[in-house]
């Protein structure tokens, strides 16, 4: 009986929780001889290149714990019928009883299909799902572990851009990673102070993008404010679904055919370039948060503890051989009770910001999405505060 | 008698301390009977946009202290003689003995000649000049306040994005803010663990940038890593002295005719495409690390301290009649000491990274400028940890 922990999908900052809560829960558990870990998911799996966790020093792993990123390193393969059946075979070599897979909606539909084979040739494999995304886009679940770490640091970068943008006037228009949700890109709001704060204006895939409209907003808040700070999902689209980076740029794909939105500033760039010549707005900075993101070693304390918490409970499902999605369900403010669910339920789903969350302008979020957020951001997120002090008289008459 | 207070160029994450450790050490003094604060540093002054400061409260102070970004706001404006006129003729309107001035060398400049211009009218002012600078780059300082909360976020970002790429494997290049001077691209090294830990090439100003030597230095990494995390600094040029940014990209100024080298992603992409279209990688990310290098509210607590001191100080040299710019000088390891220098002998000088902390390949840094940068980023800097597991033999023999 050997348990098998892997990691699929972009890092995040709390993966190394649910890696070292799933090892020191199976230890405690003692249902399982050995503990293996894939190197880069199910490709190090039809590689076979495992390593033994069975006897790493706890110590050691608490130190892990605490960095961002996966130890296990990972993949972007998405295996298909094939790939899974070389997968099951290499798990059979092995005596692999159980496997825990880190991941979001595409890691669960490798488990589906693997569960689907694995009863079908009567091998007892039990597949637990431990949920991890930034995108917090997976179903049936209130958030996703990695997403509350990631929404900190956006957070925290708009209430410095705020700050900053103040101090030296201008456009700032900040992209912040998202695909299909707009999650992340809504929690630049989670720093303002007052009314006047930034971000003032919010883009985010679930709204069609409109560049006359997104010049008219922005012109209507520097006349105003003298100031503008937008926050713009890298996967905002025109009304045909086409994402706005790919009306200037060449499409630009991983080695799975995904086509890449990140690691490039251009449609940043673009955008500025638009200000700048359309409202003749000299001063226009064009951000791209990038990778930092989902790699700043500076994660909630709530996320750390949550995530330790879906890799305690895979280790629990895997000791009862119980198949399926480890959950987090919101059951007070705030306190979260964990749960189980199909794999079919959660398998290639994506869960979009409702429109509960946004404000009819489409380009905010409402104070029941900052409800929802600030719990999970961390007891020790700042706050903004701002000089007051009263106006001096003039003294020169020009 | 009034003590007037103020911010010239960027932001940093700690200047609201200097703010704050000047109000509270000249109510102290007590030789001051009020208190302003220029909104926009000297473009502010000519306006007579004062607050007054004098009253308000230590609470609100010391809430103000740990956000980042200027309060006051601040200006790039760079005042010449007649601006520097104009500025007296408020300043003795308000009746205004002493002027402290958070910034750069540009700032010290325009002290410098406030600071003859009165002497030359009989005019009895005080003029002292408060370092600040994420550049690192005043000359007669072990330091300077702002940079060490700047090297500490590089630092971190380069932490996480070690993890990340190693996870997913490919070339991540990273450009960091830094104009003359390498010190906030050096700071990437900061986190590095093992040797194999990236960044593996850091490109500072202090070198002259080429392009051919570039892609070989990065194809020698990836060919023997399998990876490549590249830190280059925005302000690298080549061998005459022409920034590479504008080597594809127009020449873009600020309103007082400043190039500017941030606010975009294009010297990162280009180098991306580089190294795409050169070396046939596939994966290569190109991120900008943008305005949160000098925003993120995450400061060093040195550098509040610091920053707190050298603010403390310069109303203590205001309070004694003494024209001069503060200095932070590097006792003990690690302990400092304060003093003043003549505003001449900082205003519109550099300092560059010194050769002895460049490494000999010159796309490196050496242990004796991490054993210099180490004390300042905080004590809660975090240390990467890698998972150190035994491999499983492989069963299955292809």
């Amino acid at each position: 009986m050997t348990t098998l922990l892997g990691k699929g999908g972009g890092p995040t900052a709390v993966i190394a929780q649910s890696l070292v809560g799933a090892i020191l829960r199976a230890r405690l558990l003692g249902t399982t001889a050995r503990i293996y870990g894939a190197l880069h998911g199910v490709q190090g799996i039809v590689n076979q290149d495992f390593v033994d966790l069975t006897d790493v020093p706890e110590e050691d792993l608490e130190l892990v714990a605490k960095n961002p990123g996966a130890q296990l390193r990972s993949t972007r393969d998405k295996p298909d019928q094939v790939y899974c059946a070389n997968i099951l075979r290499v798990l059979q070599a092995h005596r692999i009883s159980s496997f825990l897979y880190i991941g979001g909606n595409d890691t669960s539909e490798t488990l589906r299909i693997l569960s689907t084979q694995a009863a079908a040739i009567g091998y007892d494999l039990t597949c637990v799902h431990v949920p991890k995304t930034i995108d917090n886009d997976l179903v049936c679940n209130d958030h996703t572990p990695g997403y509350p770490s990631s929404a900190r640091f956006v957070g925290h970068a708009f209430m410095g851009i705020n700050r900053d943008v103040m101090s030296l006037p201008g456009v700032y228009i900040g992209v912040v990673m998202g695909r299909h949700a707009g999650w992340l890109t809504a929690a630049s709001a989670l720093a303002k102070e007052v009314d006047d704060d930034g971000p003032h204006l919010i883009y985010m895939p679930e709204r069609d993008f409109d560049m006359q409209t997104f010049l008219r907003d922005v012109k209507a808040v520097y006349d105003r404010l003298g100031r503008c700070i937008v926050a713009v999902s890298e996967g905002v689209h025109d009304a045909s679904g086409k994402p706005i980076l790919h009306s200037f740029k060449d499409l630009d794909t991983d080695p799975h055919g995904n086509v890449r939105l990140s690691g490039t500033g251009a449609l940043a760039d673009f955008l500025s370039e638009q200000v700048k010549h359309s409202l003749g707005i000299q001063r226009v900075i064009g951000d791209t948060l990038g990778y930092l993101q989902r790699s700043f070693p500076d994660a909630s304390d709530v996320d750390r503890r949550e995530a330790r918490m879906v890799g305690e409970r895979a280790a629990l499902y895997a000791s009862l051989r119980r198949t399926g999605s480890v959950t987090i369900n919101r059951i007070g403010d705030y306190k979260v009770d964990y749960g189980l669910v199909d794999l079919a339920d959660v398998a290639g789903k994506t869960r979009v910001v409702p429109d509960a969350f946004i404000s009819d302008s489409g380009t905010d979020v409402n104070e029941a999405f900052l409800r929802y957020l600030r719990p999970l951001v961390g007891s020790d997120f700042r706050r903004a505060y701002s000089l007051r002090a009263p106006a001096v008289p003039k003294i020169l008459l020009e």
